[in-house]
């Protein structure tokens, strides 16, 4: 049985007093939900303006002595109305004139954009009859700006200690000496995470307009289907290849806790969505593939040398070249004499000539150096693979049935995905020709 | 038309006066063979002994003092025998006393074992009727014993520039003093080669006991089919992965020079046998693979971290400690936040505290470094594979239908190959799999 659950609800899921209800519906259709992480009220319709981004605007013009008041109504508005809706208490309008006044007063950005998740967990406070925690009295950064992990871990779990149902506003903390500092954009998440991990949490929610993470891009595959159950480690693999999902920061507290992370959908509020777990669950029947997730725009940098694979620390000469140039290789496939460094096309862009040189005088007269441009890496993803002796058969197959011809094949390192290098041209038909032959 | 072939011949093909008699026979059939490079004579039975083996003998009984006359008797007897069933004129009587005397006289190890060749040459030179050139006044090593390859290059082709068709020993040559030094063991491979170079021959014939290399193991697979064409590159990559080929050095003169190399069979001169080009000829179809070849007993060093894939530099670190363990490495699978270093088991063994502490340190705390050993790797090689977009998928799938479990993929570097690791109970039923999918 769950004890504890912490929630956090995305913009679109705060935008109106509507969206408030639902939220609280939701809490009550499970009591140990007790604490509450609200972002900034998003988007009401897709021409709206976000809170946050008025934020923004109001801070710019303040700073270039302009007027923003026509900027600030709107926020001002926002809050209101749903202030109204819910026949809320708190004094909205009070703490909405304290913020103007900020602003005009030349507080910082930070503390400025901060505001929006500030007001929304007052209004939600008061509409639960929650306790208000202020996270600038919880979540520490330290000089440079850095989250100071221990410090927030310890104010915190102090904080929220009694244990009572309590909101968190999000995307904001404090340095030491109390001044208001953002996580970047998106950040609301890493609160939840951090809010989670501070009460020992069962479950973290993430409550968004979606029903969970989906198997492939919809933009490529049409509607793809959803993933129900996914480990940590999988989505860090499809999410370091391109798929949309959490930022990294805001799993790494609750996935090192133990904890898992549960996507849910707002408007949804039956659907399971996507389950995050640090290992998989029992589960009855895991599909073979989790996802698929890639990314086009790589360049291959071929070494090929004579007696290459005789010479120690051919290897490592290649890397610190890249190394020197701040370029992070993907992959580094190798063959007899012949090595492969697979990079980021942009990365290389500014550094081309230069490590083109370096590698040449490394091959020094006894082999070759060239680059081949618009390589696509495709990493399908699945705890299922592990033992399933199939899975590569079923993958090289139905590319082989899309004609599409493989340029790279890394599998090996995580047995948790099998990479595939194609032609820029040929990574939209990867990535049907797999997802079909796997999902149907 | 072919201009000059040099021609090596193995000690099979020169084992009894039965044999040269073949090898003349051979040099008749096409008058552009003008040059010959002898091993010494080799076994006429399988429990027969080797002369060098002999001589080697001889040698090490001298220097303890002791009386080998009974050892040389052998020796003796098998170049008489060939001698008088040829009818040579040669007065090998009087060589073979003057080996004799050496060895009793104290003469080096190199020198007394040479003498195999060195005999076996005289007498060739003599039934062909053709000159006799010393590889001592031709094949020069520096100091180190390493060959000195720009001075038997010019000492080389100035002794046989006069085009006329000569024997020249194979296996050894000589220190700039004159002293006589050897290649490893079947160096005779390397003083053909050099041969062909320095008289720019149109191809370079070895001729051995087998109709050319095997597509796989046949202690392996049954009754192997042969390989007709093979490139330098396909053969070196084989070569890497265990199949017994020619040593590295008895092709890289010629591959550099752009001759070819044809191994063909003694006993079956008519069989086109194997040949090794720089570039495949004009084939009217090219097979999808060329050979497979493996090795059992390698390690795996799985190395994970947090983030490592946004650490630039993590893997020139890695192999930094590798190569000051004097390790090289085979494979660097990559995944997300994950890398494996594949290495040879035997040359881990002595490190492997050190290699895992150094790797363990390397993490700090925030990943895991292991070990799993008994990993085979097996390359299937093929020219043919280059444009065939249906090679993975096929491969796989034959590995799959015998239910191997694939433990690593690597493909892309040298678009030759398709390299996979599977456990080493796995390893013959691999080589088997894919054998009989492509070849039948």
């Amino acid at each position: 049985m769950l004890e504890c659950i912490v929630t956090k609800f995305g913009g679109s899921s705060l935008s109106t007093d509507e969206q408030f209800r639902k939220v609280r519906s939701i809490l009550e259709l499970e009591p140990t939900r007790r604490y509450l992480v609200p972002s900034a009220p998003g988007k009401r319709f897709s021409d709206d303006e976000k809170v946050t981004d008025l934020l923004y605007l109001c801070h710019s013009l303040a700073l270039e002595g302009k007027p923003f008041a026509d900027e600030f109504a709107k926020i001002r508005e926002r809050y209101m109305d749903i202030a109204r809706g819910l026949h809320l208490k708190v004094d909205i309008a009070g703490k909405l004139k304290e913020v103007e006044e900020g602003i005009a007063g030349g507080k910082g950005r930070d503390w400025c954009a901060s505001r929006g998740e500030y007001l929304c967990a007052l209004l939600m406070a008061d509409y639960l009859g929650w306790r208000f925690v202020d996270a600038a009295d919880g979540i520490v950064f330290n000089e440079e700006g850095v989250l100071d992990d221990d410090r927030t871990q310890q104010k915190l779990s102090a904080l929220l200690a009694d244990g009572k149902p309590a909101v968190v506003p999000g995307f904001y903390g404090a340095f030491e000496n109390g001044e208001v500092h953002t996580f970047t954009r998106g950040g609301s998440d890493i609160t939840g995470a951090l809010v989670a991990r501070a009460v020992n949490a069962d479950v973290y929610e993430n409550w968004t307009d979606v029903s969970g993470f989906l198997m492939a891009d919809p933009r490529i595959i049409d509607s793809p289907a959803e993933i129900s159950s996914i480990t940590y480690k999988e989505l860090r693999e499809l999410s370091h290849m391109g798929a949309s999902v959490l930022h990294e920061d805001a799993m790494f507290p609750v996935h090192r806790a133990g904890i898992p992370t549960n996507i849910r959908n707002t408007n949804k509020p039956y659907h399971p969505g996507t389950l995050i777990s640090r290992n998989a669950p029992n589960e009855v029947s895991v599909p073979t593939i989790t996802g698929i997730a890639g990314h086009k725009g790589y360049s291959v940098i071929a070494i090929e040398k004579n007696m290459m694979n005789s010479e120690v620390g051919f290897g490592r000469k290649v890397l610190q070249i890249m190394e020197e140039a701040d370029i992070s290789f993907e992959h580094m496939p190798t063959g007899i004499d012949s090595m492969c460094v697979v990079v980021s096309s942009e990365k290389l862009a500014p550094h081309r000539d230069e490590v083109l040189r370096r590698l040449e005088a490394l091959v020094d007269g006894s082999g070759s150096v060239s680059v081949s441009d618009h390589l696509s890496i495709i990493a399908t993803v699945g705890r299922g693979m592990v033992h399933n002796c199939g899975t590569a058969a079923r993958l090289f197959s139905a590319m082989s049935r899309a004609r599409i011809n493989v340029r790279m094949i890394d599998q090996g390192s995580s047995e948790l995905s099998i990479i595939v290098g194609v032609n820029d041209s040929d990574f939209e038909a990867t990535i049907n020709a797999i997802y079909h032959e796997f999902v149907g």
